[in-house]
């Protein structure tokens, strides 16, 4: 399976409830979901993990986290306790008292590690794109499991597994933001995180299963 | 006033609580309160906002974000909606579709925008102070209202200060992270950030009133 489905809930709906009627269609199909900073920050952490009860997929807080070890340590226990076993923090707050401190609390609590080390937006370009050599060092000395790079620059995709060949590459940016279902997977890509084309669909269910469907397609291609 | 009370409420106890607790006995002392990440992601935004309704001081959400644009905006169109009337977000993202849109969208709520470009922990070292300057230019472009830099690198919030001449700069790392009251004021600083040295006080309101005597003294000592 090489789908998680982004959740993030439109302004003025129940965020708790938007993510259940999502998951519940399409738990089945997903490898995992993810869920935004927006919508932990309105429900809480505990209340969106109830969510997910049950489910043994992956469950990553997408709080791209960015302060020192020992805040970002404290998050992650939190986020624990109520069902989320992966979270995506950035590379770029180093690693001395910053990943290593939540590295170490991640694998004692058996919670994923995901590493951004490139962004899909324009600005990436201004300042991560120049240290991401250095980022890439830094998730190397974490051993994190994972590392988000944008199915939207494949080419940093490729540039990610040519240095890394034992990670996780979660790569966001499938549908609404212009790549196509397999675009990343070609590339290098573990997964593909997929939002709105599936969300915001009248039929996310079959939305998820034409998304797999094409992933599958295009790695037969370029895998021929 | 120059003092700024970080709130981190400890494992184990309730957090809205523990935030209100200290909030009344300190309102009348402090410029405003700072509410760190994993208070907000255990309790959700509007229970801690609620604690701080009719203060007419600052009221900082510290999420560190560092996400792309949209989503950056969301979650402040959240915030703001919840009481929070500033925000401490990362100048790493970049300015384009980053810092970009997001400042944008604080101006539009009334938000003050406050950005990171240093940190206090020695992973700050490894990427963020090689791109210092970059950092600073996105702040400027993003005509940020505020901009953090720690208490325990005088010479970082000098250099910052002889960069920015009109950004507000907000200092942590008073107190149990070593630095001393009124350090940070004397190199340039607006604020202080002070949060164990007074939260975990057994008297939080005796702490303070002492906190910003010692900024008092050190102030007058580096201006004579």
């Amino acid at each position: 399976l090489t789908l998680i489905i982004a959740l993030d809930p439109p302004t003025g709906v129940d965020p708790v409830e938007w993510c259940r009627s999502i998951f519940e269609r399409t738990r089945d199909i997903a490898t995992g979901f993810k869920i935004g900073l927006p919508a932990i920050v309105e429900a809480g952490a505990s209340r969106i993990g109830e969510v997910f009860r049950g489910f043994d997929g992956l469950v990553i807080a997408d709080l791209k986290l960015a302060d020192i070890g020992d805040i970002m340590a404290l998050t992650v226990e939190k986020l624990a306790r109520c069902g989320f076993n992966a979270v995506i923090a950035h590379a770029f707050v180093g690693y001395e008292r910053g990943l290593s401190t939540l590295s170490e609390k991640c694998r004692e609590l058996g919670v994923k590690l995901v590493a951004v080390v490139s962004m899909s937006h324009p600005g990436s370009v201004e300042v991560m794109d120049g240290v991401v050599e250095k980022l890439i060092s830094v998730v190397e000395r974490a051993r994190c499991w994972g590392v988000v790079a944008p199915a939207t620059r494949p080419e940093m995709v490729r540039f990610v597994r040519s240095r890394l060949s034992w990670v996780k590459i979660l790569s966001p940016g499938v549908g609404a933001q212009g790549a196509r279902p397999g675009d990343a997977l070609c590339a290098g890509a573990d997964y593909e995180i997929v939002g709105r084309a599936i969300t915001r669909s009248s039929d996310p269910r079959e939305a998820a299963r034409r998304v797999v469907e094409e992933q599958r397609r295009a790695l037969e291609r370029c895998r021929a």
